[in-house]
């Protein structure tokens, strides 16, 4: 019998059904109804509810509400510092059924192989890893970053059952003013799933965005923001990021009304943050404890994430869909107690019978060895542009500090909290060093050093001491990248992350371990900031305004300029 | 300029918009705000929105609210008696800008080439047709029809522009029963969409259907059947036909939390009801005045639409989307001032400019000459199957009534509303006639024959009278097919229908018109229905419960077999 008779024969009862759910109630995100019943499934499929079935397995799950597996519809798995199949192994048991990832840390460091090892990875994982098509790589011409893609690049990737379409567009400056490349690619994937990113776009600007077909958008930090989007067509995704926190401000736009047009995603986020606030379940608690109604919720989580992204085999429990489903003793804590995906339970036996794949991207950081002298800063202008934090924002702020000149050089001022910044090229392209001011890390001693570093992932450091700066820098390119910290001439804490520089190999645990570690010791150095790495990450790039750095100089973002 | 960079420079207003809608206001679906500005479109799709353009050409809309296009998600364009061609001219000012089509009517007389020609026509209306490839000619095995179209049939018609998918699966016992045929159909369509049809089907039954992969329906006819659809997953699509009347049971179950996953459609109209009553604005206008919240309305008649259907390119007034525009004065009211249809303005030059192509299926009747003694009834038991018509609806009851034998006849009876009913099979493949009986016409004398009759489109005739069936029946293979009202050996009324057997090459207002004089010619004999020659075709289609009659017999749909 084929597979699609056998769904028909067991949803009509014909047939026992593979696996029946039995006991629990489903919640129907369409009318919002609570349906008593079995839920039977046959292979991958749900074939039956709201009725009683036999069944050849039948998984007892009394007192349980059931709702569909919930959709990420925007990140970087790479940013969970893990392989995908550690990241698999430690979302998947939160109720995360799929993933739509978009592979472009790798990709800058070592172009489409790094995509291609996650549309190979999506083909092992208990998770349904969806994996799009990187579309700005470099994220712009302000970067020297290890690859990069053209649209031709992107042809031969095309067409792996992970695909959606092309992943955000982050060059919003190419796409309004028709660069030849941005066209090149947004023709080729024209009509297809073109994802956005385009913070504080408005009015005409925006309107140009989108009408060069790109639908989705996870950038709109504000609520006036996110509803010009949805008004012009966008769907909105809100993001809660390790260090980008958007859930709070677009909350109150997450209405009965607009959830079948918003969805959730988590952009970067590291096993510590998710170890101890969770991942989408974290999202959907925190905003039904905000007072949005969880039919709401729950459909922005999965349904409306099918949705935008034209899945459309997933996103209720219902006949014929996936069986992606997350049983939870309450909806209002979501905490699963049972995942199923893709009819297969979620739990060790069905970690263990992946059949894993290789990292690939080792070896990859190609730094020069630096000394003090290479952290000195330029210029002979004491107003400084100085980069602002905002934390829990990737966004930041244009200061402008007066900062006296001593000896040729300007230096770091733990009064004023006024720390060195610098990125160190570190592809083996050009060995450039670019050095600036940044405020809000709170450092009064030594320094930290990242090889994650959005998204050319160069080799960022911040640091109250050249000396220290330089040991770190150092040391981060010998562990083949990672995260250090350094005070006084000694590692106090590292992190190696030798797959591409980006992630380790390691479970996901120990990632998790090292992650406190290192936060414990940034702070023995003064640090402030609640993801002191990850804030860091994200200085260095230059599609997010309004101050950014880079290897080739601090970048005016809003200007879309390298500063002289 | 590719025409994507012609997009976005217009959108962003570094060139003048090919159109300017000028002050009015967008109702956006999304949110449900008002957004005053201008509307800029370039070629066929909108740009801009809520800011200030500059045109080639400027349209003043002020007063006005623009709302998206209406999608009919579900019609037989054959039941509007009229061309693809004038069906366009006809529905396309009252803001119907999208009609997804299924051409199973011609389809059941003369093949794959009827599909064929709607696919051909649906490149020159204005209006956007998009053709559904008929999933069941003939509906079962339970009548003659003039083709027959397999899986392998409809292979060299995908790839159309105009296509979706497959059209409403009406032979649901054969999905649920896993026949052979149905299979082939099913798995050839496998992940794409297929629209269906399973009146009255529940609990398992419809488990079984659903889990086909089968994901829009619109033959619920009550709140309760619809609400276990929406339940399951499927998309409900509210249908007020000519005859078919669900509107007033289901509008309580649209509401602004199922709107998203609710649409409209007609599936059969004629032109009368439409110059009567309206179209899709008929269906808005009602909803709203039954109290359904404007925005829940007309999400169901675009933006849900959309989605369910898989358009992306359409739904909302929203930049990068197709420029399918209504304005109205009043969003209650419902009446289109000004239709844009991809950027077009809906008027006679736009209708005068599209090269039309002839239609096919001339003479297509090929019936037996019948004289009054064919329509004598069989049979030796009194207690005789009749249909009982439930004016509105489609569905039928199936009423048992004693009937004295005389001569070995079962005679017509005005006082209890018995009437004759007859099918004369018309394809020319074996001339086949059965008789029946049927209650709720009220004739009193006369005769009335047709070859729109669902959907093998034989001939059904129905009268109080063998020899004015018979002359009935003459007739009407005599004009190629139509409608024919005879009494007393007179024919009172006419309308010739030679595309098929089924539509005029007439224009729409001389199908109205004729249309206005049967009805008249057809209460002259005492007929009490609204649309008696709508309501006696579907008499005979064997896929909606509960007793029909086809050349072959009368159908127990209830237990899908003939009755012998």
């Amino acid at each position: 019998m084929s597979d699609l008779a056998s769904r028909i024969a067991q949803g009509r009862g014909d047939a026992p059904a593979d696996l029946v759910l039995r006991g629990g109630q489903v919640l129907d995100l369409v009318t919002g109804d609570l349906i008593p019943g079995d839920v039977a499934i046959c292979g991958d499929r749900i074939v039956g509810t709201g009725a009683d079935y036999e069944g050849r397995e039948v998984v007892d799950v009394s007192g349980l509400t059931l709702v569909p597996g919930f959709i990420d519809t925007h990140l970087h798995i790479e940013s969970s510092l893990v392989t995908p199949f550690e990241f698999d192994r430690c979302v998947t048991p939160r109720g995360v059924t799929t993933a739509i990832c978009d592979p472009h840390e790798i990709a800058n460091v070592i172009g489409p192989d790094g995509i291609r090892y996650f549309q190979e990875a999506s083909e092992r994982t208990v998770l349904d890893i969806k994996v799009q098509l990187s579309s700005c790589v470099p994220s712009t011409e302000m970067e020297t970053a290890g690859a990069r893609i053209e649209a031709e690049d992107l042809a031969p990737l095309r067409g792996h059952p992970s695909g959606i379409g092309l992943a955000e567009f982050m060059n919003y400056p190419g796409v309004i003013y028709r660069d030849a490349g941005v066209m090149a690619k947004l023709e080729a994937f024209e009509g297809g799933h073109i994802d956005g990113h385009c913070p504080l776009l408005s009015g005409k600007d925006l309107n140009a965005y989108v009408a060069a077909g790109i639908r989705t958008e996870h950038e709109a930090t504000s609520a006036e923001e996110a509803r010009e989007k949805l008004q012009k067509g966008m769907r909105v995704l809100i993001r809660e990021g390790s260090v980008s926190k958007d859930l709070e401000a677009l909350a109150p736009l997450l209405t009965e009304r607009t959830a079948p047009y918003m969805c959730l995603c988590t952009d970067d986020r590291n096993p510590l943050d998710i170890a101890e606030h969770g991942h989408l379940d974290y999202m959907i608690r925190t905003l039904i404890a905000r007072g949005v109604p969880p039919l709401a919720v729950y459909r922005a989580a999965s349904l409306s994430a099918a949705e935008a992204f034209g899945l459309k085999d997933r996103g209720l429990i219902a006949p014929g869909l996936r069986a992606d489903i997350v049983a939870l003793p309450s909806l209002e804590d979501c905490r699963a107690e049972l995942v199923f995906c893709g009819g297969v339970r979620v739990d060790a036996d069905a970690f263990a019978a992946r059949k894993e794949i290789p990292a690939v991207g080792r070896a990859s950081v190609h730094a020069p060895r630096v000394t003090a002298e290479a952290f000195r800063a330029g210029g002979n202008r004491e107003e400084t542009d100085v980069i602002g934090i905002l934390e829990g924002k990737i966004l930041t702020e244009h200061l402008r500090e007066v900062i006296p000149i001593r000896d040729g050089d300007k230096l770091p001022d733990t009064a004023r909290d006024l720390m060195r910044i610098a990125v160190v090229e570190r592809h083996g392209k050009n060995g450039n060093i670019a050095t600036g001011f940044v405020r809000g890390f709170g450092l009064q001693k030594g320094a930290i050093a990242s090889t994650v570093c959005h998204d050319h992932h160069n080799i960022v450091c911040v640091g109250a001491d050249y000396a220290d700066l330089a040991h770190a820098t150092n040391r981060v390119a010998e562990i083949e990248g990672g995260f250090v910290v350094v005070a006084g001439g000694e590692v106090l804490a590292e992190l190696a992350l030798p797959v591409a520089g980006l992630m380790s190999e390691a479970p996901f645990e120990e990632v998790r371990d090292a992650l406190v570690s290192l936060r414990a010791a940034a702070r023995s150095l003064g640090v402030t900031l609640e993801e002191p790495f990850l804030q860091l990450a994200f200085l260095a790039l230059p599609v997010i305004p309004a101050l950014k750095i880079t290897d080739r100089g601090m970048v005016d973002v809003t200007r879309f300029e390298i500063i002289a």
